[in-house]
């Protein structure tokens, strides 16, 4: 089982690196990209011991305790079988 | 429109950063995970002016062209209406 989790800024704060790309994308002539969100993802390759519930329930506390700064992201996560 | 673009270096590429969470983890008694890779996440809002068939043309085209190094990272992208 593989978790796919994402972090991303919270909306409310200003995302520097995001902003960069989209303005480099503009000076490169990229047209019909109205804004970009930069954040982080991680895939975590999951022990076979673990069902369904389990790895729900590991990826969220991982996600939420270690990956995610609740100050300023947020994320969310999507397991695959 | 928006399209979430997943970049992530290619398997054979080793992945410091993805082993140092996974090492992490381990030592902060999380079970249950066998590896990490960590990658990068964006998300490009797109204009409306758009259709779909030009929107997944010019993601591509940005992705493979700007958001990811080819010689050592791969990506994959979504677009969600």
């Amino acid at each position: 089982m593989k978790a796919h989790v994402y972090v991303t800024l919270k909306r409310t704060v200003l995302d520097a690196q995001g902003k960069t790309v989209a303005d480099a994308l503009r000076r490169m002539q990229y047209s019909g990209i109205a804004d970009v969100r930069q954040g982080k993802y991680f895939v975590l390759t999951l022990a076979d011991t673990l069902d369904a519930t389990q790895a729900n329930a590991e990826v969220d506390r991982i996600a939420r305790e270690v990956l995610t700064n609740p100050v300023i992201e947020e994320y969310s996560f999507r397991i695959e079988n």
